[in-house]
């Protein structure tokens, strides 16, 4: 591909993106920073197995946490969103412009088959 | 979010494209159809690991093979690049506008403490 891509982190980031939970956490996130209680509130689920979704976040990039006082703060971190954006918009222009290419050579073949036709 | 996404469908799809030889695959794919073995041909990797890979994108639904004559033949779909590069779109999309919207806040606030200054 023209643009280079950091491999090993679309890795990460694709890995930590497929799963609804992170994706849902990722979602929320774009509303503004928010405390890992509240992050964890609208899921059943324990929170040890939570908080491993978002250690995956983390560890991918995909988010940043920091402890105020006592409680652990989350934001989302635009860069790998943006990467990972890029890279499927960079695929699908690859072949819509191949399919252009397919395109107007049908065209041009029509075009010289009526030119042939008496 | 407000557009409904099939969850189990972005999971698959994810987990398909967290990888650097099925995401070369699909680069490759989008030049145009291709037989396994043509796809196979500049990856350092034993044949059955690589059909491991293409295995989990079809059965992802990323790419669509066939047997035509002896050769089996692959071709990329467009649906699951198009699903997940509208996902990640909505979601910078979603903290675009709050940003904005945080901006608009700022300023207004900025104003308002001009216009009370003597």
């Amino acid at each position: 591909m023209a643009k280079h891509f950091d491999t090993q982190a679309l890795d990460r980031y694709f890995a930590a993106m497929a799963d609804p939970t992170r994706r849902a956490v990722l979602e929320r996130l774009t509303q503004g920073p928010a405390s890992v209680s509240e992050l964890h509130a609208p899921h059943a689920m324990a929170l040890p197995s939570f908080l491993r979704h978002l250690r995956v976040l983390e560890e991918g990039g995909l988010i940043a946490t920091e402890k105020q006082g006592r409680v652990r703060m989350a934001r989302i971190e635009a860069r790998p969103v943006r990467a990972a954006e890029d890279w499927l918009a960079q695929l699908r222009r690859q072949w819509e412009t191949r399919l252009d290419r397919l395109d107007a050579l049908s065209e041009a073949l029509e075009q010289t088959a009526k030119g042939d036709a008496p």
